[in-house]
């Protein structure tokens, strides 16, 4: 796949940046950028010779949201239809509803979460609607003093989307998130550091190699498999109801991975030595995924 | 229905302020007074006068908790049953189990989850047991600097009650709620706000004016039915294992809402001028509600 | 049974003190050790003599983690097996998947996860792999200034154990708990404090006695069926996705305390005087425990 809204680079060291690339439109979210972003993230996942994710924006934005200047139903959806619950979860890949119904921003915000790559944002300017809701899946953020964000979906009386309504709450509180999405205001970063929606504010200037190295810290002499397993561990097993699936998937990942890169793991830590993985994301082991992707 | 435990009175720009109101047992909480605030949030709920709720208690207490000086079980409970899980889970209305077994608190605290208007809490005084309890479910709480709180049901050989067992390890952690909830102290203002209970401690006279500002800033120039779909959608979604059950309210909210408030929200943004919003939280749109009202 | 990895120490004022027992190992994990603590939580629940749970490490470590040297497959498991989730899922306690899969550590934290007592950690020295995430099912976790930390496993080529996927993220915050695996670093005692892992970081010397007296300050005057049933009621329904099983439980808990216990409570509080409590760990309400233990 061509992308022609978003630039998909690979740097040494296994770091994939990604960069979100309509500055002239301050890479306003189009239904087009939603499809190239979900291949990419997919790619990533597949493609070993990617270790880690670093999101951008090209130009003075991240993203200034949905694209509101498009003709017709704005966010691309097919007013013709009457969808319910029950069509959406009976058939969500249905063509009709995939396309005229379902959320663009929660189909890439899925992808995201789904991905077996670490994902960090450099929230290089304006990150509005879409544009602050897609930093929430990402495992890091850290933010320009330049960043602005704002979940403003409520002054345009539509709702949270992008499953920040799942998201945002985790991150922050259920408290700040209704405040953030009530108040519909644009915030700053220092505003969005005290919060908890960033972890660093940075310079302009050294935003992108801050995040680099950092990303790079997390891979770095790590097993991707070992990787790949926690990012989803983590993520899904923390909003379990009880410890018990946890304990499942935790006993097939350490049991499958300790004939693996754990053997190579336990031998090198025996023998004071840094450990040499040979596992790879592409392959992972039999239980994987033990989940519905689409969830 | 004619109140005679709280005040229920219509403000200017939409605003209901609640009043717990028997000043002279310290607004204890009775089984009358539950009947009369769930009838009070239900009545708001559908209310489109009503855009927010504010709370407050008359006199120099906010709630001084379940008045134990009643005959009998004080709890309303009627001692001649043996009632079991799956008597609540199969008949949960049954009269014999509404009246004589299910938690009064926990009846009012479902009804203001379930409420469609946002709920900002202006704590006075005293709040023990159920006055601390019935605090959780408001998506903003302020405190006098007189306002005291506890969770003292230890104290009393009982437990938790009013979903507090859900809503306060949300709120300040599963550590925290558990410390509160052994040790059964009366703490202040002060710990009430390090520990993230209430986001403000302010001065007795100053507690309900600024509650009431906060409360008119939420809904002003907002879509009523994009408040209260935001509302459920962040107390719901947020508790969900996954993002996809977000992911389909999402899809369906935006859907529905951006060819009604949001078509005018969008034309509005598009032409720089303030919305003009004619949606109405009594009629919401035909997936709502997507939950069952009791759960 | 006799323990030979743990001591188990009922002291005055119903406090048992837990020590991890091979200083010579830095009181490694070992198979051995993973059925005594089993044995210990389990025989402390029901141990109406044990209040409050105190746990530290003989010596000048915690737990070094899992024991590695070790010969065969250091974590115990059985490497002809080919596991999948379904027979997790259908036979947990089949012999040969619940010696050779499920991973120990999780089995250890699910029996302190189901304990009818609180656990108090008292970690004064190196807690590194299980040794670190052992505490996290702990109700409270003071640590010595000479404690060190470490979600090592990353470094090893496995994955997150002993139910950490699930706690380490709810305590924490998942962007947290993501970069502690990721990184698998070593971290001190201060940073613990700082990110929430531990409440207080204390000299050495003053570690034990401080745990002790928080522990008997949780239990003092207490009803003992009280205590387990708000520990068990804050953990799980905290966790739910809804308040409705919070409504449930709380109903039913209320509804037979206040029978028991709590009519001792209400009666001692309106004749202002200390409560006599009689209720028993040993002997639950009927309702309990309304979950499935395994879980």
């Amino acid at each position: 796949m061509d992308y022609t809204t978003i630039r998909y680079d690979v740097e040494e060291d296994g770091l994939l940046l990604l960069t979100l690339n309509r500055p002239d439109k301050l890479n306003a979210f189009t239904v087009e950028m939603c499809g190239e972003l979900i291949d990419a993230y997919n790619r990533a996942s597949m493609d070993d010779a990617v270790r880690v994710i670093v999101v951008t924006g090209e130009g003075r934005a991240f993203c200034a949201g949905m694209d509101l200047s498009v003709g017709g139903n704005v966010f691309g959806l097919d007013e013709a239809m009457a969808p319910t619950m029950d069509d959406l979860r009976t058939a969500p890949d249905d063509p009709a509803v995939l396309k005229g119904v379902r959320d663009t921003g929660g189909r890439v915000t899925l992808a995201m979460y789904n991905c077996r790559k670490p994902i960090v944002g450099a929230v290089n300017g304006v990150a509005v609607g879409i544009g602050s809701t897609m930093l929430l899946p990402m495992d890091f953020r850290f933010a320009s003093e330049k960043a602005r964000f704002g979940f403003v979906f409520g002054r345009l009386g539509i709702t949270m989307e992008a499953c920040s309504s799942f998201f945002l709450p985790r991150i922050v509180g259920v408290e700040q998130a209704l405040e953030w999405a009530y108040k519909a205001d644009i915030f700053d970063a220092i505003e969005a550091q005290e919060k908890g929606l960033v972890r660093a504010v940075l310079p302009a200037d050294a935003l992108l190699d801050e995040a680099k190295a950092f990303a790079r810290s997390l891979v770095k002499d790590r097993s991707p498999v070992s990787i790949a397993l926690i990012r989803q561990m983590i993520n899904r097993n923390g909003a379990q109801a009880t410890p018990w699936e946890a304990h499942l998937t935790e006993s097939l990942a350490v049991f499958y991975t300790s004939m693996a890169d754990g053997r190579e793991g336990v031998r090198a830590f025996n023998e004071k030595r840094p450990a040499q993985f040979t596992g790879k994301a592409s392959q992972m082991p039999p239980f994987f995924p033990w989940y519905d992707e689409h969830q």
